[in-house]
Order: structure tokens, then C-alpha cells, then sequence
């Protein structure tokens, strides 16, 4: 059939469904509809009209933010410990500490390197293409950058401030074109650390803030429909043994500070309620190379893992656990969980309220009663989730957080759209859309 | 190179990369990170590990609801009019009545359809595979079922009742399997007209709402996050001509209905301040076929047209404005906005705040201020988006709905992992994640 006669036969149909409109339209009521005419109006190869949210990848920018709040933090921090004499000219000679907040050094090096194939979006070099803005200061290193107990001053006797670096990231942003433009919504902070950008956080809140958790953040700073969870950097060695309990002795086993502020005061409850339990190993520890290592072998020897929240409500001993294949057992009533979307926490962790937990040997009993077979099953899900807290792992961390950071854009663009046409008008109170949950909780989820 | 070859360069690598990261775990902090290090780790290749959330397009089951809430209600609505004696046997006669809140038909007739290709969302006849759950109630038709001035009663003497029909929706999805099963997060509903499931929606609340406008819901019952706002089906012919305005002599259109209650109170203002201009139609007129011819004529040779709010802030005139290129004047402080992530309004419409508006000759002055190209530009913008709000395109209204029904599944799933493993907890406030607009919003977005 020719194009012609095609374009005729179609005509034809255009003209006896209008005819048939045009009928059905005496009709009492006006324009109704029926199914198949729809059916033939519906044009499946519709599909090559593209619209625009359906571009590819989402495309991001990283700023080129000055050395200072990036490799001058690592400077910084290894010279305020005489690890480094001054200055290196070369940044690849420089290292970023391994600590348990070290996305922001993963996600830094991800965007620097040259092949960005495999990844969920798109580094762009030129701002104008970008659709987020990253912002990959330091944070957390810079927080700490001087040691609790001072070593020495770094060589030029200059003492570091992060509350001067914090100011100074603000400077820089206003100085830049694509900060005011859309008042913040699209840019892209990390602050893992629950104390990061303290200071300015209020200034940078319309953005997506890349967080460990919600604890120290306000509801109108941070929220699980904006931002991001993160897990930290596992700090034990992942286990490479498989599935099975014949290894795993110990019944229960935590190590860690035993005092902490806030929500951490449950630890000292925990144990005093776990301390003479048999089959259960719980020991104060502060963070070493050598509890590290004593912590490595617990959790490799366990049927679960301790999760009390700490001075907030997440901690990195929930990502030792699931590298280590021991089941966790969280003690943390508010508790955020990185990439809930795509997991399951109840498959791979016991969660138990913190009021039932403290009670004389009710978490003991509890844990007793869980089958083999049962445990078998939750290490089986662990391997499954754990390459989701693997950030040096090709398809980690790292492409999840790109991941869960674009599918923001949607509502990022929205509120961009929205804010600028918004007009005056008298509001009895602030203008927020929530997401609530009506649940009331259980006492555990097992 | 032989695939063994590679297993063994490979094997080589890793050795050499550990037994660098065994040298660097000597220096004074334990696993510093290096840039060309990370870079070697990273494997682009990695890609071909799936996310379950790459998993393709979202799968929507559609609930094969009892005939009486869908073909039923159109079947009770003919025969409330006498257009229909009785039930037919054959629904492929049924005609689903043309008016704004048909997005119901047009929802229910793509996912009846044969060829779902081109769709956003895939449909699967298999509920346990379904990401979402689709209920076609016609929830808007139900409500108007019973003339305002009954012409007769259904053929059986019986009255029909929406708040029974409600009802027994809900009945009805309490039989169901995967009603409850996820609290109804996974649940997508449509409420077209802002008092459709009125009785109900409390208890639907969870599940993405379509919705006009959020003017009816509560807080706690809808937000910009989770659910969808959706265009009113626009009620006069698409203006096929081009951009240009020699043929638009009016400055500023309006038609419709003088008197409405809460915002709409506005109407009434508008109409002092405006119905003595020159170049300005401003006309009180309710719905009738004639009505919408002399709108049709009106909208189509006048360059601005008059949105005001009307009993919500929502009103189909914005939609009729858009497919007519004639540029929406909206005078609605209130009003939400279909598909705003991909939509920047402020291209296609001028936002006038209330007060502003209602000031003697301030709308008309500024209006007048607008220049010829000013205008022109208006048009094009207007052209371009008109795909978005005409429901009979291949890719029209239908697949942008489905596709910002798509977008939620992140924050779906999310909520429905996070609900599960809830502990009990003394909350002090309710447990919302919001997204709030910081702007106090300006006299005119222009």
C-alpha cells in the first residue's frame, strides 16, 4: 500500500469518526465517549513525541569548588597530626583518612574520574546542561580536623577553623550564578556527619542534604522526601565466608562506647540487662586499630549484632553487621535507614522498641527463640543487600546514593517551578507537602 | 587475550591493589583512600549488577472492579436523564459522558486497551506482580449521577446513592488480597472532582490520589508529594489556527459563573473592576452547549483570558485557556498546578495575587503593558505545552499522568518498608516528611 493510499484510508477513518461524533453528539449529553473510539484514537507509536522529563539520566555538576574544601581538608587534617610537613603540590600523594564518613570522599572521586560509564547520571562540564548542582566540600573531615588532643599545630601555626570554612562555602556559593537561581533546590550538599555544616545549615536546607540521619536535623531542615540517607563506610572487614551458623558461637555481641548522650543513654541499660547473659559478648570499647580488629572477629562470630542507637540514632555498626553476615538487632526507635525503598530492613535485621529491649532478659529470650533455619534466612538477605553497603564495590554505595539523589528531580523541579509563581497570600501556616505515616508502631518487627 | 589470561591479570591486579592497601594501612590512619586507587576500583562494567529499582517501567494492576463502578455508573447517570431505559448488555454501547472530570474514562479506556505500547506504565494481569494497584472507580460521574432537577427516576424506581456506591467500594477492598496488605500506600485512586470519595477518603488517604486541586483535602489527606494533581478535560474546541494576534481584538476574556462560594467570592470583585473596561468580555453565563460555543469564540479571538478560582482554586477554564492560546490570567492564590516538574507556568501564564487584582484598572493596565512580542512568545510556549492537557493525544494527559504516577513508586515503596518495621515510640508530633516553600511569594509573577 502506498503512502498515498495510506494517507487517504487514514483520512477516510478521521472523516467517519468525526461523522460518528458528530451523531453521537445530538445526543442528550455532549461529547461523551466511548471505548473504542479512544482505542483508535490511541496511538501507540505516540511514544516518539518525547517530553522533556523523559531526557536520559539525570545530569549533574560538580562545582570546582577552591582546593581549600576539598584536598586542603586532607591537608589540613594530616598535618594537624604531623602526618604531612606542609602543603604537597601533587594531590595525588594526598590520602583521605578511611573513616566511617567517607561517602563524601567516594562520591568526590566518583565524579572525578574519567570513565563514567555504569553510572545512574551524568557528570556534565558545563553548568548550563546540568540539572543538579553538587557541592563536594569536605564536611565531615572538616569537622575534625584538629584533634581532640592536639599533636602539634600545623606548620604554619595557623589554627584550622570549620566554622570559617562553613562561612567561606557560603561566600563562594553567593558568589556564584547558579546558587540564587533556583533558591537552592537543586544543589546537592553532603553533611554525613550529624554535625556537618551545623552553621549554615539553615542556608543550605532547600537542597538535597546527603545525611547519616535525621537526629540532629529539624523537620524543616531535612526530611525523608528531600534528602538522602547514607550508610557509613563500614569500618571491619567484610566476611568472606558464606551462609551458616556452625562458626557463629556467640549468641548476641556488641562493641562500643558504652556511655553516649541523647538516645545513646539506652547503652548503659542494654548493659546492665546483657552484661551476664550467657552466649553474649558486650564490651565497652572506644574506636582503635586494636578493637577494630576485636570487633571483626565478634561479628564474624555471631548469630546477631547489637544496634543501640548512639548520641544519634544511626551508627556504622549497623553497616559492620551486615558486612559481617550478623544479623542486627536494632535498638534504635527512630532510626532512619539508607535506601529503604529498595530494602527491606525486616528481612535482614530484628528491630525490638527501646522500652521491651531494657526489660531483664525479654531481648535474650526473644533472640533464643529465632530458628536456625531462620537466621539462615536473614544471612541469606544479607548477602543479598550487602553490595548496597559496599562503597568501593563497582555497582556500591555510591551508584545507589546517584541513584536515590536523582530520583529527586521531579520534585526538586517542581518546587523550582512552583516558588517563582507563587504569588501573595495570606497563609494560617507554612506552606508544606508531607508525606505522614499513620502507623503507631509494634514492639518489634521480626 | 584468553578469557584465563584475564582471570589472571585480573587476579594480579587485585593482589597488587591489596598489597598497596596493606602498605598504606601502616601509615599512621587506618584505610586512607586514594584518588587513582578508587579510580582503578571502580569497574564501569559493573552496571550489568541490577538494581531491583532499574527494573523498567512500573507495573500497574487495575482492579476488575464489580460493572456497577464503572460501566454501572455511566449506565445509572444515561437512565437518570432518560438517554437509557435500562442496563444494556453490551458496555461497548455505553457512552461515557463528556465533561472535566473524564480523566476517569480516559485512565480506565488506556488501561482496557489491547496495545499497551507507548505507555509509561505497563500493565499486568497477575496482581502479584504489580508495583501499583490500580481502582477505576468513577468517582466523579458517581457523584453527579442524580440530576440537580430530576427529568425521572431509573427505570427500577430505584434512587441511586454515591455515598452507598462509596461505601461499597471500600467493602469491596476489604475482600481484596493486597488492599490491606501494604496499608494501602501501593493503592492509586481517582478523585477528580474535588468532593468525589468525600466520605471515604479518610480511609483511601494513603494511596496516590488524582486530584483537580488540593482546595477540598486536608493537610494530612493530600500534599504535592504524594499525589497527583490532574487537568480538567477542557471543555471548548482547540484552537487550530497559529500563533499571532491580529485576529485576537479582546484584551481579556471571561465567561462563566459570576457567583461561587469560599475563594470564588473573588468573581464577583473581578466582575465590578472589570465590566466596564474596554477591549474586556466579561460575561456571567452558566453551562449549556450554548455557553460553550460563544466561550469557544470568545477565547479564541482574545489575547489574555481570566482564570479566577472558583468554589476550589481550580476551575477547567485555565485548560480551555491553554488549547485556545489565549494566555491564562490566573487570579487564584491557592491553586496547585498539573505536572509542574516539567511545566514552568510562568512561560505560558501571568499570575495576578487577589488583592493586586482586585484594585480598580491595576489588572487592565498591567495587561495593557504586555508587549505584542511579549504576547507572541506566551503563544509559542503555549504550543508547546498543549500536549500536556489534551486526553485524546497518543502522548497526551493520559501518559504524563501515569508517568507522575511512576515517579512515586521511590517514595511508595519507602514508606511501605519504613511502616513495616516501625517500633513503638513516644512521637511528640506527628511522624511527617514535608517539603515546604520557604517563598512568601510577590504581587505578580509576570
Amino acid at each position: 500500500m502506498g503512502r498515498k493510499s495510506i494517507i487517504k484510508s487514514t483520512l477516510a477513518t478521521v472523516f467517519v469518526l468525526l461523522a460518528c461524533y458528530a451523531f453521537f453528539n445530538t445526543f442528550i449529553y455532549p461529547n461523551p465517549l466511548r471505548l473504542e473510539e479512544l482505542s483508535l484514537r490511541f496511538d501507540p507509536r505516540g511514544n516518539s513525541l518525547n517530553f522533556p522529563a523523559n531526557s536520559g539520566p539525570v545530569k549533574v555538576y560538580m562545582y570546582d569548588l577552591p582546593r581549600k574544601f576539598t584536598y586542603g581538608v586532607i591537608e589540613s587534617y594530616a598535618m594537624a597530626r604531623g602526618g604531612l610537613k606542609a602543603p604537597v603540590n601533587d594531590v595525588t600523594k594526598l590520602r583521605y583518612p578511611g573513616n566511617q564518613h567517607s561517602a563524601e570522599w567516594y562520591l568526590f572521586a566518583d565524579l572525578t574520574r574519567a570513565d563514567q560509564s555504569g553510572s545512574p547520571v551524568t557528570r556534565v562540564l558545563d553548568p548550563e546542561e546540568a540539572d543538579l548542582f553538587y557541592v563536594p566540600f569536605f564536611s565531615s573531615l572538616s569537622l575534625v580536623v584538629n584533634p581532640i588532643r592536639p599533636a602539634s599545630v600545623a606548620g604554619d601555626g595557623l589554627v584550622y577553623s570549620d566554622e570559617e570554612m562553613q562561612e567561606g562555602l557560603i561566600d563562594w556559593l553567593e558568589g556564584q550564578v547558579y546558587w540564587p537561581r533556583n533558591n537552592g533546590w537543586d544543589h546537592v550538599f553532603i553533611c554525613q556527619d550529624p554535625n556537618a555544616l551545623y552553621k549554615i545549615v539553615d542556608r543550605v536546607k532547600n537542597g538535597v542534604l546527603l545525611v547519616s540521619d535525621l537526629g540532629r536535623l529539624g523537620r524543616d531542615q531535612a526530611s525523608l522526601v528531600k534528602d538522602v540517607i547514607l550508610p557509613y563506610s563500614h569500618r571491619i572487614n567484610t566476611f568472606n565466608g558464606g551462609v551458616g551458623i556452625e562458626s557463629r558461637k556467640s549468641l548476641l555481641f556488641f562493641m562500643g562506647n558504652r556511655y553516649r548522650k541523647e538516645g545513646g543513654k539506652i547503652r548503659d541499660l542494654l548493659f546492665q540487662v546483657l552484661e551476664n547473659e550467657k552466649d553474649v559478648i558486650i564490651k565497652h570499647g572506644a574506636q582503635s586499630r586494636e578493637s577494630r580488629r576485636m570487633a571483626s572477629q565478634g561479628m564474624h562470630t555471631s548469630k546477631f549484632c547489637l544496634h543501640p542507637a548512639g548520641d544519634t540514632p544511626s551508627a556504622c555498626r549497623l553497616f559492620d553487621a551486615v558486612v559481617s553476615l550478623c544479623v542486627p538487632v536494632i535498638v534504635s526507635d527512630y532510626i532512619e535507614l539508607p535506601f529503604e525503598d529498595v530494602i527491606d530492613y525486616r528481612k535482614i535485621a530484628v528491630f525490638i522498641d527501646s522500652n521491651s529491649a531494657v526489660k531483664p532478659g525479654y531481648l535474650v529470650k526473644l533472640l533464643r527463640k529465632i530458628s536456625s533455619q531462620r537466621i539462615l534466612e536473614f544471612q541469606w538477605e544479607l548477602k543479598k543487600v550487602k553490595q548496597y553497603f559496599e562503597y568501593e564495590y563497582p555497582n556500591g554505595t555510591v551508584n545507589e546514593i546517584w541513584r536515590q539523589v536523582s530520583m529527586k528531580l521531579p520534585l526538586i523541579k517542581l518546587m523550582i517551578n512552583r516558588d517563582k509563581r507563587l504569588v501573595k497570600r495570606d497563609l494560617t501556616e507554612s506552606d508544606c507537602s508531607c508525606l505522614c505515616s499513620n502507623q503507631s508502631g509494634m514492639y518489634t518487627a521480626l
